[in-house]
């Protein structure tokens, strides 16, 4: 390993131990890599502001840095066991190329708010990825919802059929619960725009530091301006962003809830794309839905990331090493929420629906809600015609068909019902949250 | 038990299962009573609008409700097993005030919907009541930050001494980041706000409600459209709820450790007042910072609670059973967090801080990374002013006191730094978050 | 409220951070009173051996708590606010007849070592009833196995039907994993079965007190040896138990889920009994399998409340009154525990299996993969049959049918398969697990 | 990749989707991987013993299967991406070594059964390697609690100094702790310890397989006999290992925070070892205890690990393919666990203590208990010697001190008090726990 920034004269240090601090921290380091360099940049550049590298030094740091990202997007420069942690290699690299000039490039920051920045920039890379992806399930959705607008198909409660429904309701609800999440995570990126860089190791430093110039090259709307404030947010910020993510992943899992279910030949409403499908190692008859039962299982992940991560923070103010422990939860759920995401879109475009089965679904007796409906128009209170319509149900062999399911499907007139779906407000909400000049009149 | 709403001829119960399916539904259910009883008003209301009630109808169900509201307020009315839950309650009175009228409030809408309303009416009243503490919670830590600006203690890093820092830091440490989490509160109560009634029991109703209104009297920005989505935000509104209720119960979490850390005769850095401090049932000796203590554990019943609703709510699409499940975790954990919230302003302003003992746990070794920056500013780099001065410390026997810790404080210049603390633009952000025409300069 | 226990002179208690301190705990408390009472008995008992009490003080303090005793089985004695907790009533109560006697009680203990011995003893009761209750659960699958031993039904993977099996397969698979989850009781029974009594504070006491007999006298194999590490099992202790315990809660989740999916329409291979099964306030046609589902959901009662148990014990060593917290969770979990798992095995006795609908959905293709196996009986390799196995489905219309369903069940003769369940050893190691010397042979 | 085990004629695979899909399954698998091979050797035999492969065969494949092992022993073969997951990877050397004979060790089972019996060896490994470093564990805090038996510290509760303690009780509390844990471990490798191969996909399979000879060959005392229990049991038995790994986990984290707490300036107790001791990369000055923060959070990462594994198996019987994410968790947690814990012994024999500094922390307050017990010697009550005892200390400037710490140590005799620490009794129950012959008597 490479020098390590803190080691000190005469004090021996031993291997087992230092890989267990160690950790897979240069692994995980490899998500935060650019996002380091990119930050990295903008200190030196502040160093600059600051008066305390002068022009040629920052000119010569800023390119060398340079360097090393386009050395490390081109998978040349590699980040390993060599290095204690990013960081490290970041330094260790300016060194190699610029000897003591290099060293300076730690002055004024410590590694507490290096990955402090590092990790906020990578969340907000990742949100605006994820959100990308929540946009096309929405869109998604919503196309699906249009192709099948008055498509019947059961609505079920407790897993009973209990009212007509359509595909199209049924659809736009997944287009209105993503873009719900998509909401949650514009607002979850303004929460954590803030900039850490420039609280050193958790009470600042003795230095001019240009703290608002540096947000400002790094995006950041604003500073966070308390340096323990700023370490207390490790953990929490992540926190916050799991949790909006985990929005997503359950939206997810209950689209894949339906799959699976729906797969099952006893209700053999839907067939999932046959790439998504896989077989049995020893059943040859078998086609499995695992792309769906993989996306419901995902949410998992990220829900133990969130109990990890709210176990590993309860501790008293100021850096503990602990928080090292929060990087793997975090990068282990952003990758999997973004990895799951991604594929969500074309599911939903390419899933096939059988409409003939889904109608079939509906029987008569799905129709006694309306009919209870109905008779209160005829002055009867509601509590009597469910218990009239119930008695009929019960006492009679033959099918209360006061109406047929199109006509039922009709009459859901109110706002969202099957009749006025209002799919061109959802996808005005939708177009909103990426594009603020939309006007929106819809209802 | 009033009879079921559901009931119909002929079918037995069994007390010991419908023990267990009330669960204790009822007791939680008082939580949310008075705002089904609003939410009932609105929706009488709007059946009214949609002609199907007359207006006399109306004004006789409005006015039945507002008594039942006072009857309730003053605990003249008890919500206990004779109802199977709030929602049968209410009809239960109204049938009996007016008879057959009385049991046409339930026309176009479903207990899935009227629970629905209730429970987004009890959150918001909770976010905003959990906003008035945690605004008074910054407020108080800006208080006792500009108390002692300047004053010193020692700034720890793993528990260890590591630089010079004030209370003033300490402090305003907390107003920062009670100040985030009341935004985070802020953008929640904004996303949830958004009104389910009128969903029926997620498939709308062949009715012409009007959402638009119930939602506008109810004090909703807009309607929920999809009634399935309405049904799936049934435990997502409340997860995103109590995460951001974490959020504030971490802050209160990391105080609650500095307090109890800072108690003990070793740190002697505060004396929390007398009447949060309780004795020992064996040890005449003891005086233990208690309220302390349950502030900290408190913070694990909210995080109890979001695992529990993350696991009820792995399901296919429409109502299940489960979703009573979600009732009992979210008002335990709101309860929580409002009771600690509410006790957080005064600890902060009433512990007495022992400065002289503060002051007095600064030692020289902790000047150590300034020295190691002004060596810098002689030329030498921040790698190298590190060696030479962990040097120095190793080997002399004598202190490295290039500095004072008062001179050092007041180097620490930058934004945020123990001489810029920025107090000002934090209140003025606090003050933004509730009142959005003062505009801020500070920084 | 009657005396504080730890009260000192002229310290005045502010009433909000007296009830947030106090939480509630007296409720929780009403749970482990009769322990308590109990455990004060034997303490008497011991205080009498170590001459600490003379025999007279000793049976008018016993003969008190026995009447204390009666009156709270007889509900004549109220556990409310006027107490503290539960140890303080009793303390208050034997005072209040004895006098300055009633006072002696409490020489040699604190609440902690009093609480921990009530607590204990409660989990070791509940885990008693507990393993009753899966008992006759795993009995009621047996029975129901034996029944319908060799009834077909289809198996399924991913929901997709697989290869044909038997009702009786399906009943013993429960029949067996509740079996699994009673010896896991058992272990933890043994496990936790160790007095904390006479640990004090978690320092022990300068007196000789007779932890053994004291040990003898609660029914406890073997004494907490070391104060600290008493005090360090609390929560520890709690958390196994509930692992235990959620392993009773997934076996219930698994049934559930089987019985609500095969409640639907679709699948429609089970009727639920009639008095667990409720309407909807909407819908007449309706019946919901509600009980499956709230059966379903209470596991994610005990798993929140692992989680918080978990988070409130990250702590140094020594009492902390974060620990008070530990209750509501343990209890909580227990008691939905305890009446979630009461009604399992009559829902097992007294479901409906429509044989003809389970048999029905057995369709040819099914037996692809004994029609693989049988090929290789004719040389040629698993993998080579399985893809001309698949090719025959995939390219003929017609079906694949080289064996019927129930050739198929009465050929998987293996050690539980469908022709060899082994019923008998399933029910074997039940009983010994309840019953030491039966001897079972059965494999 | 290497043609897919399930792979059926013309059906077209997506790359993304299939990565997905695979996840990091092969990485994960090479935890795996030697047990499955020997899984796969005992099946083989197993086929012969049914006469479903002649013994030359059998002795064919055997023989390929432990080059393999040793291939794979000597990191001769690599483990990745070809391979779908590593059962394939074994059929694919065998097919490539012996041809069409390499196809046929996979008659008669499925992948399903294969992971079940080769995940659990990896447990019944891990519990048997954790169980020799708790048991180190242990031995090493006996250690030092013998060297220290009657080395005067204070006792804490609420972080307040309460009574003496002596840093024999402290060292004794992990033995005990940890002896407690090892045999939680002991009774969870028993429960797990049945042999789920011979299953299949979880309805048995058409041959007569010699499931009682498999398990016996790979050491399990018996067999799982259900087929549909077997596949029930992923993730009941991950979970149950994974809460007797936490219960080690929390004695971990109990005693990293005590190191972190006792090495801060403050309390200054101990001193733990040089290399388990990092420097910051900004303060010359530090030395922090990273490796006591990073045991005492590595317990997060199986708190998390249990709350995904909770979430994942919320499904219907049978498999799922939501059940291949349970490998993850379980693999990260058992080598965190195993990782930490292997560090922890020689932690406990090498940290210093500061004698001086511990005893000097116990101040004359401390003796208030002990006088209280004195007073009731003379005929006074407990409660009234307390109150007289805290009136003395509120009342008077001088000290209580009715006896020095060493006599108020001295004094506590009952079992496992600081007199009568029963260091013995706690070394036979620990080494009985390996190993059954020892008889104890020391109580």
């Amino acid at each position: 390993m490479t020098q390590l920034l803190w080691q000190k004269s005469g004090i021996k240090t031993d291997p087992s131990i230092m890989r267990f601090l160690a950790g897979n921290d240069i692994v995980l380091d490899r998500v935060l890599f650019s996002y380091d360099i990119k930050a990295t940049k903008a200190h030196t550049r502040a160093l600059g502001i600051a008066g305390l590298l002068n022009q040629t030094q920052v000119d010569r740091l800023v390119g060398e840095l340079g360097k090393l990202e386009m050395l490390w997007e081109n998978e040349e420069f590699v980040l390993d066991e060599r290095f204690e942690d990013g960081h490290s290699a970041i330094e260790s690299f300016l060194t190699d190329q610029l000897g003591e000039l290099g060293g300076r490039v730690h002055l004024g920051r410590s590694r507490n708010d290096q990955v402090l920045v590092a990790t906020r920039l990578y969340m907000i890379d990742s949100i605006d990825i994820l959100s990308a992806h929540v946009h096309a399930c929405s869109n998604a959705a919503l196309t699906r919802a249009k192709q099948h607008e008055f498509d019947p198909m059961p609505g079920y409660t407790h897993l009973q059929r209990a009212v007509p429904s359509t595909v199209g309701l049924w659809m736009s609800s997944f287009a209105e619960s993503f873009t719900d999440s998509l909401e949650l995570l514009k607002h979850t990126r303004q929460w954590i725009d803030a900039c850490p860089l420039g609280t050193a190791a958790g009470y600042g430093i003795n230095l001019p530091l240009a703290r608002n110039e540096v947000a400002q090259m790094l995006g950041f709307s604003r500073v966070m301006i308390n340096p323990m404030a700023a370490q207390a947010s490790r953990g929490k910020h992540e926190l916050q962003v799991l949790s909006a993510m985990w929005q997503v992943m359950q939206d997810i899992r209950r689209l894949a809830w339906d799959l699976s279910l729906f797969s099952s030949a006893e209700f053999g409403f839907v067939h999932m794309p046959s790439d998504t499908i896989t077989g049995s190692s020893i059943m040859p008859n078998k086609k499995n839905p695992d792309l769906a039962e993989l996306l419901r299982a995902s949410s998992a992940v990220v829900a133990g990331a969130i109990s990890e991560l709210q176990q590993i923070i309860s501790l008293p103010s100021g850096y503990h090493r602990d928080l090292q422990l929060t990087k793997a939860p975090l990068i282990r759920a952003i990758q999997v929420t973004l990895d799951a995401s991604a594929l969500v879109a074309d599911v939903i475009l390419r899933t096939e629906f059988d409409l003939q089965r889904m109608s079939a679904a509906i029987d008569s007796a799905m129709l006694a809600t309306d009919r209870a409906v109905d008779l209160t128009s005829q002055g009867v209170s509601f509590r009597q015609a469910y218990q009239t319509v119930a008695d009929e149900i019960a006492n009679t062999n033959e099918d209360v068909e006061s109406t047929s399911a199109m006509e039922s499907i009709h009459a859901r007139v109110s706002i969202g019902g099957c009749a006025n779906l209002c799919l061109d407000e959802i996808q005005c909400r939708l177009d909103q949250l990426t594009n603020q000049t939309t006007r929106c009149d819809c209802i």
